[in-house]
């Protein structure tokens, strides 16, 4: 038997995100992409990294290069203490754990939580990374609605009824959610933490575009409000996920997961098993980058972003045709179009780089059940302004010749 | 519910490595320990990745801070395909990907073939952490012998009566193995390879040491074995998993794996799903520093732990009671220890901390059976000479302590 036929079964299980495809897709001479969710790496703080690097190196060669504790470092584990307790999280350093990025915390939440046929409860459209993550564990997807139109027995009874599991968790991006841009309200927050308990679920928070607001107030994250409920974290069924990939690098991988301490010791239990730790000198360098300049250098990729939010909402209203909406994200990567139904995404996509030379994400591979073909995911980072403006002008002009306009 | 009980079937299947604790003991005031499977710190090329920390920020800094390819960063892939062609194993680029390290290689090669009640064979004993990464996919073990004095229709016919499951892999470490030190050699491997032929199973060659030999001649790898039976890697049942945690830096965490491309290809969706790639930065400067000088660091290194395993074969010889026995290792860090059947290894190690101050490892932990108990593993990177003799010293008169001499 050949190797791969040992494995066979298992490769429906998997599904490629987006990231590999759309590295592609921008490496195209004179394609203006919004295809990426990826930051600016102009914006990276390059200099603060480089001082950050030599320092470790220069003071702490071999702890930075040595084998480390799978809890993370905890000079960064206490960094991010203080910065929970700023947005309403008492926690300690036992409470968090260091993830290679938010995707890993997602890929261990739903070994922590999936077994096959159980539930869980996505957004329609949600991100494709997470389900990514999830769709090994083989999990039932469901609807998830926080504006308490769908009793929570509903949910159980369809997860019991469908595949005999049970519903584990709700997940959801709560702030400039991937793709879609929006935001969950402090009512819908609410919402969500009462259909957790009335489901009997934990509900996991992706705050991985929290800190990038360019307008509007900040909402305490789901975590905050059931703590300011139930008085102490460790009585909570949230578990937050956050990451620096989008305020300080992707590349060097380093997110955190804060949740009760026995959800803690279980996923470093994982963490050891599946790679020891994350590697020490990335958490140190991220640990002196953020300590020296984390809200300076917040604000400086809030304005650059912010601006580039502005461009893409202005060129929308110049030039899409009638019948096409978006939404008006306050912060985050990502303007969300739902286009006239008889337009398909993956075919204008194709249409777009060929005629256009601009490139987007179809919006149906963020759908769990496939749907969503007449939307399209457009990330305004990685182009300035007057690209922006281009860009959008060509996308609608590949868009008018698609409904024959 | 609690979040914790949600999980609870899930805890028993994982099972905390050695390194936790051991971290814990090294830091006591006044102990030798002998116990951390880790590399000497003051080994490290710290000078060099200093450079190459600073080359890769002065001349890449955006693409060191970025996303990148799941697969791994090419120029590394491709100074592989150099050092694999060197040690017989023919491939290109497309046949590597990078993990983070070779705890996450054993990982995703568990979630790849294991379903529950699959075979693995081991050897008894074998490194605790390849038990650890495959635990979480509960398999059954079986111990392998590579003698040739069971038959592999045994070995099918075992796993289908006990659990109803596959014998899915062999996994061994080839070359001074964690933990006995000892090494497989070429009757033996090409026995393994008739064996899994027969049995129609995938081998997963566990080759973290293998660049640290301090004597005697280098054995072929298994895959090359392999490869010289049928020509081509794609036509191959091995799947190599090298590591530079025991040669340039743990604390890194780069490792790769070497296989057929569809194996590799089902691999990087995996890994895609589950961190998306391994850190940008730390995969550039570990290709600088191999690409500068890595030959002459593990010159450097071997000659080291070469002075040093000498030390504790001279040290035994010269201090341990009769009816000890003890591995002669060619390279790698351990020696591996059997006492007298009536000494349990942690009971001696209890004693031994208490009134000798030294520390080890038990050997039992290793054994998936949890058998082994008057067994130990003593690790000797991490003390100089006159540290190794004085602590083999202790270690026996703990030993004559509990043996009542």
């Amino acid at each position: 038997m050949k190797l791969e036929q040992m494995f066979a079964g298992r490769t429906k299980r998997m599904k490629a995100s987006e990231i590999r495809e759309l590295l592609k897709l921008l490496d195209q001479p004179g394609i203006i992409s919004f295809a990426g969710g990826i930051p600016d790496p102009a914006l990276f703080p390059a200099e603060a990294f480089s001082k950050a690097l030599s320092a470790c190196m220069t003071d702490h060669a071999a702890s930075a290069l040595q084998y480390s504790v799978s809890e993370g470092y905890r000079p960064l584990r206490g960094w991010l203490v203080g910065e929970m307790a700023k947005i309403g999280v008492p926690c300690d350093v036992d409470n968090i754990l260091i993830t290679s990025g938010s995707q890993q915390a997602l890929d261990y939440l739903g070994r922590l939580f999936l077994s096959p046929g159980d539930t869980a409860l996505v957004n329609w459209p949600t991100y494709m990374g997470a389900l990514g993550a999830f769709n090994p564990y083989e999990p039932r997807y469901d609807q998830l609605s926080i504006n308490g139109n769908r009793a929570p027995e509903d949910y159980v009874q369809a997860a019991q009824e469908a595949t005999g599991g049970r519903v584990k968790f709700a997940y959801l991006s709560s702030d400039f959610s991937n793709p879609t841009g929006e935001t969950v309200d402090l009512r819908g927050r609410q919402n969500l933490l009462d259909l957790a308990e009335a489901v009997d679920c934990a509900v996991i928070e992706d705050a991985a575009y929290q800190a990038l607001r360019y307008d509007g107030s900040d909402i305490p994250p789901i975590l905050a409000l059931e703590i300011a409920r139930k008085g102490d974290i460790e009585a909570c069924r949230t578990i937050y996920c956050g990451s620096f990939s989008k305020t300080l690098s992707p590349g060097l991988r380093v997110g955190w997961i804060v949740a009760a301490k026995p959800v803690i010791a279980q996923l470093v239990l994982m963490k050891q098993a599946s790679d020891l730790h994350s590697p020490t000198l990335n958490q140190m360098a991220i640990n002196h980058v953020a300590r020296s300049c984390f809200e300076d250098h917040v604000a400086t990729v809030r304005g650059a972003y912010g601006a580039r939010r502005d461009a893409m909402l202005a060129a929308l209203a110049t030039y899409m045709p009638p019948g096409v909406d978006w939404t008006r994200p306050e912060g985050g990567m990502f303007v969300w179009l739902t286009l006239p139904v008889a337009v398909d995404g993956a075919d204008l996509l194709a249409q777009a780089l060929e005629t256009q030379k601009v490139a987007f994400v179809p919006g149906h591979a963020f759908f769990a059940d496939g749907s969503g073909r007449n939307t399209i995911r457009l990330s305004f980072s990685c182009a300035d302004e007057a690209t922006i403006d281009e860009g959008v002008r060509r996308l609608a002009a590949a868009l008018r010749a698609a409904l024959g306009a």
